[in-house]
């Protein structure tokens, strides 16, 4: 059985490592407080520091790969040519985030090292811990990057090349600052030639309300909804906004307004998920009517083959967006004249997980809980790394309820007694795992 | 008469201090190279070294006032004590704004010296020209800035403590960045105690499509008219993009759409305008549902009467709007509440200009073009600095056509020709004032 309070301490000590100037009236409470830990900053700096000391101290020999994903791996009994089975999350956070998403994960993992050393216990296999590089993809938008490039589902140069976006902050790219944090690896960021993995297993919070409405304490994951993310420009003219009437503008921030109305509506009728997280209007002045919109589209759905009707969706209302914005009365044109492009950044299919791993979770939850009532099987709305990690390795997540459904947000909360129920499911299932 | 080529060669080559950064493609044609010059910046330092030097090679003394407006005084017969017939305008730009915009008036008024100068002219008082500070408003969105200091209706403080909101560069302060360019000058920046003004004139072009398409030549300009300037801040809650339901979300960007398309209905219905040109998303991050969104709103309409309903009508929708989008199904109040709050941040009522300038102007213009019906009584869109000057002062602008009544835009453009009659228009009313 975990430590309680130990996995308690861990989760929130390592908070301690957060960009306060982001939230500081809220740092007093740890209700509140959240975590402010973009990948490759200072902060991550820190608690990658400290996951390595910890793992090492804990046993565990340690590879940073070239992408800074970083394993950490508890010998078993056989010899060293079997994979480990792993522990995986992420130490990063979004800009205003919380304390549990991911962090959870990784500390779970360390929790279970602690639990195995402390009973004497030996597994078959290896057992590890990996911490992912840029998983939330907050600063860099690609969405799971580091077990991503791991995957070989994004190439190891465009993820280095991947440029920064967090407003305010000076444009780097991901491989600048793993060098800059001391984290560009020399092992191959790879399935194949890098870390091998014989299974991965990941908990989370389940970041939506479905658990705590149904008083439910696991969820047994069995896969992951499929999404995509583009850049969506919108380009006008700008004018003069106390000269230029309604009829002569191209205004590609009332264009962009009406694209966000647009999107929402498409993926409600088609029972999906649109979100606009990002919008920068150009030149950006109180008295000129906006020349050019940018702005980050994620759309999702369960089915793969909904979300491409979706995206054929927007693309063909957008279309009929601009030509209605654009004034064709005589002469009016190249005066009127909005644009509407999309560029697919990122796109992530429907996942099933491994059954292998899913029974693992599922006989270890009932074990545990026992009662059945208490367990839910579920798919996931949010990406994770697992989603990388089962194109090459039997993967399963067990997810714990959250408070509201809340996440990417400070205000994100875990029951203590639900991150212990789930760290032991977790331990169980890898248990359960290495015997196979 | 004006020298044609000398007042084009004076528009064209002080538009090399530009910030070549923002439009370094376009920067070889001068029809759409457009000028690159925020007040208080380096280019902006420069033009005004050139002012300086220019206007007193050319015989005045020239003042600097606390808020850096700058006044080149040329003498006249009578003695010192009368207040200077001015011309005025401003050498600073939009972000990616065009050659005329502020300019022409300016090297007008310089041009107005040159012609007085080469024709042995003694004027009964003296006469001058001013480069008001910051009226673009596009880094310290104060409009009229230096100009409204001078005419007492914003105060020197207010002024000094604005801070720049351009994106991608450091906040800074009015008055650190006239410390550093070197025009925090120590004249009262006051009607009543600094530079007195006897009249001001303004050359500017139209910034509107009218003169253009009734192929007129001089617009008369009777008056501006009313326009606010406020903060609107929309307010919801972060959370996950790919967990959190529609019924679940209290999206800030997805309200601030409905708002950016309300204003507009409104703005429509009453016959005014409205128009959004900064917004910023928080946290900004492309899988978080944004908790908050900032953005200008300006409206203007010729009444003060029918802005303040304007006013009123989009403060009461915007309740509305919030509380549409706030669900308030059992238990969903907290996490999907949305506010929008507003805040004026600038205010000018309608105005009209002194009926003993405009018929200097009127006068010059019959006179001049021999032809009525080249010449049209008008309401100016835009503010200019006569609105402050004419608190105080006899006051009368100007206008001549622009192409496609484009401006604050790159491709703004006026033909030399039209420049010229402008000009000769604007000197002549200047010699009529003196006379008066
Ligand atoms: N779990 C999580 O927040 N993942 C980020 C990737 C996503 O946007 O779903
Ligand atoms: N003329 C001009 O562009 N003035 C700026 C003030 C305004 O927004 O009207």
């Amino acid at each position: 059985k975990v430590d309680s309070d130990r996995l308690w301490e861990t989760i929130h000590s390592t908070a301690k490592w957060t960009d306060v100037s982001r939230s500081p009236s809220r740092a007093d409470d740890i209700r509140t407080a959240g975590l402010s830990r973009l990948t490759l900053s200072n902060e991550d700096k820190q608690v990658r520091d400290w996951f390595v000391q910890t793992t090492e101290s804990l046993g565990c020999k340690t590879f940073v790969d070239q992408i800074g994903n970083i394993f950490a791996i508890r010998p078993g009994l056989s010899n060293d040519d079997v994979p480990a089975t792993f522990v995986g999350s992420h130490l990063d956070s979004q800009p205003s985030g919380g304390r549990f998403d991911g962090v959870l994960g990784v500390a779970a993992g360390v929790e279970m090292l602690r639990v195995l050393n402390d009973n004497w216990i030996e597994t078959e296999g290896p057992v590890g811990v990996v911490n992912w590089t840029n998983e939330e993809s907050a600063k860099y938008p690609i969405s799971m990057m580091g077990s991503g490039v791991w995957a070989d589902r994004i190439s190891l140069q465009d993820a280095w090349d991947a440029r920064s976006v967090h407003p305010g902050s000076p444009v780097t790219t991901a491989k600048q600052e793993l060098e800059q944090i001391g984290y560009l690896g020399s092992v191959p960021a790879s399935y194949k030639d890098g870390i091998r993995l014989g299974a991965h297993f990941e908990i989370h919070l389940e970041q939506g309300p479905k658990l705590e409405i149904a008083r439910q304490a696991i969820g047994v994951v069995e896969g992951v909804q499929a999404y995509k993310w583009f850049t969506v420009t919108i380009t006008g003219r700008e004018s003069h906004a106390g000269t230029t009437d309604f009829s002569n503008r191209a205004d590609a921030l009332y264009s962009a307004a009406t694209f966000i109305t647009m999107v929402r509506d498409v993926a409600k009728s088609l029972g999906g998920l649109a979100t606009i997280g990002m919008l920068t209007v150009s030149p950006s002045s109180v008295n000129t009517v906006p020349g050019e919109v940018k702005l980050s589209l994620d759309i999702r759905h369960p089915s793969d083959e909904v979300l491409d009707k979706m995206v054929r969706t927007i693309q063909s209302e957008s279309q009929t967006l601009a030509s209605a914005a654009t004034n064709t009365a005589q002469g009016r044109h190249h005066l009127t004249k909005i644009t509407i492009g999309m560029k697919e950044d990122f796109s992530s299919n429907a996942v099933k997980f491994s059954p292998e791993a899913i029974r693992c979770v599922e006989q270890s939850a009932a074990h545990l809980l026992g009662d059945e009532t208490k367990i839910r099987r579920m798919t996931s709305g949010a990406g994770h790394d697992s989603v990388c990690t089962n194109m090459h390795c039997p993967t399963a997540m067990i997810f714990i309820p959250c408070k509201d459904g809340v996440s990417h947000n400070p205000n994100e909360w875990c029951e203590k007694v639900d991150c212990a129920t789930g760290a032991n499911v977790l331990l169980h299932s890898v248990l359960r795992m290495d015997k196979l």
